[in-house]
């Protein structure tokens, strides 16, 4: 038993699919949610100023007596996991690791996709992960830029010919390279899992932030309940009600508390 | 004569289409630009955190020997100019009035539609001062959330159906209302300038970064030249270039500095 809480970050409100995966798994375990809302987005930015956000992010969660932290945020994961897994002394868990290696199981014939933002994949990091793991294999990685805005604009429905458009524009190489498996590498982009389902008939579909919870699962000695979840972000807590429910499917259970992450 | 520089800030490189202008009307002035690239957007942030921001930027700027600010930035002129006007003995110069006193020049109808961020748009500073200026007149005012990324991801283009289908989307409530002037409140927005005319046929468009260059001219005694301008940003120096020759439609003539904007 361990019933010291799970911190959780992303830049934004997209780990909050992760939180979503935590809390069906692991009902008894204390939540504790940051997002960046404040600078949101991360994955257009430049590899320096990631670092340095990443690390406010945990400073800030450590003040919470946690025994892990999951960073469900790809462009984090992919860019800074190493250097916040060697300046913590508890487990920092990415996306990256787990969302590949349950690729690796899932695909047949060798051909994975992995999309993400403009920073995860200028990193390589999902590249480095799945050679190491499986070599040879034949990898289609593609950035999404628009897709962080058109998800948190509600453009994620069927029949949207904005959304459908970009879709069929970014993943048409991975449908022609025969991917069999197709990695999420952002955790905005499970709400587009039907019109990216519809356009990649018959593929399978990694989430990489529900793959970290699925890791945290592993890694974590349980807590003992009761379980909940508190929610702090950097901006307009007022607006994190409506924001959330899109990202929990769910409302979410309580406020959000404002932070003022440049003082960590 | 006053030799002294002209700051100009924005929350990211849109503000550049104002130094285009400045460049091409007061050619003998020095200008200090600075991008708030480590940060922008801030038309989807709360007013909190907008108003902090547009202090830093400011306090930045103020480093220098300045004679005017321009804020070549709707959202933080929509916000907080008052508040920085106050709190700055050099003048604060913004897009929200003489934008607003073209339109005002240029409308025959009394129609007048204005589109901005959700910021901008949030703020009321447009009605304020058209209603302030002139009544009755008929306002239709829209938030477009996805034009600025839609520009910054190059998607400006006659015939591309992305960017067709949202202007479609967010114009056609100021077509319905027979606008015959349409004040694009963002500087993103000049770059949309063939979209938007195409379907706002017979409308007039009113750029309001150039319109607060226009008013620099007015309002700040000139330099005697020799001209220049120095670039800071507070992310990615490197990916400045590309991206401001959008903005500028032209190389910039330099390179960008960094700036730790969080310790201002």
């Amino acid at each position: 038993m361990d019933n010291r809480a799970i911190g959780v970050f992303d830049s934004g409100l997209g780990g909050l699919t992760a939180v979503r995966r935590l809390q069906e798994i692991m009902p008894q375990e204390r939540i504790i949610y940051f997002g960046d809302t404040g600078r949101v987005p991360y994955g257009t930015r430049g590899r320096d100023i990631i670092i340095k956000y990443a690390r406010q992010d945990v400073a800030f969660l450590r003040q919470f007596d946690l025994k892990a932290i999951i960073v469900a945020c790809n462009t984090v994961s992919s860019v800074a996991l190493d250097l916040l897994g060697e300046e913590n002394d508890i487990p920092i868990i990415g996306t990256v690791e787990p969302a590949c290696r349950r690729a690796l199981r899932e695909t047949k014939n060798g051909r994975i996709g992995v999309i993400g933002t403009v920073a995860t994949v200028r990193s390589g990091a999902y590249e480095r992960r799945l050679t190491a793991e499986r070599s040879p294999l034949a990898l289609t990685v593609c950035a999404c830029p628009l897709f962080v805005p058109l998800v948190e604009n509600g453009r994620v429905s069927r029949g949207d010919i904005v959304i459908e458009t970009v879709v069929r524009e970014y993943l048409t190489p991975l449908r022609e390279a025969g991917v069999d498996t197709l990695i999420l590498g952002c955790t905005h982009y499970p709400l587009l899992a039907d019109v990216i389902g519809d356009f990649m008939q018959g593929v399978t579909l990694i989430d990489s932030g529900a793959e970290a919870a699925n890791a945290a699962r592993t890694q974590v000695e349980q807590g003992a309940g009761p379980g909940g979840t508190q929610y702090f972000v950097s901006d307009d807590p007022q607006g994190f009600t409506q924001l959330a429910g899109l990202f929990l499917q769910q409302p979410a259970a309580g406020e959000a508390e404002l932070v003022e992450i440049s003082r960590y």
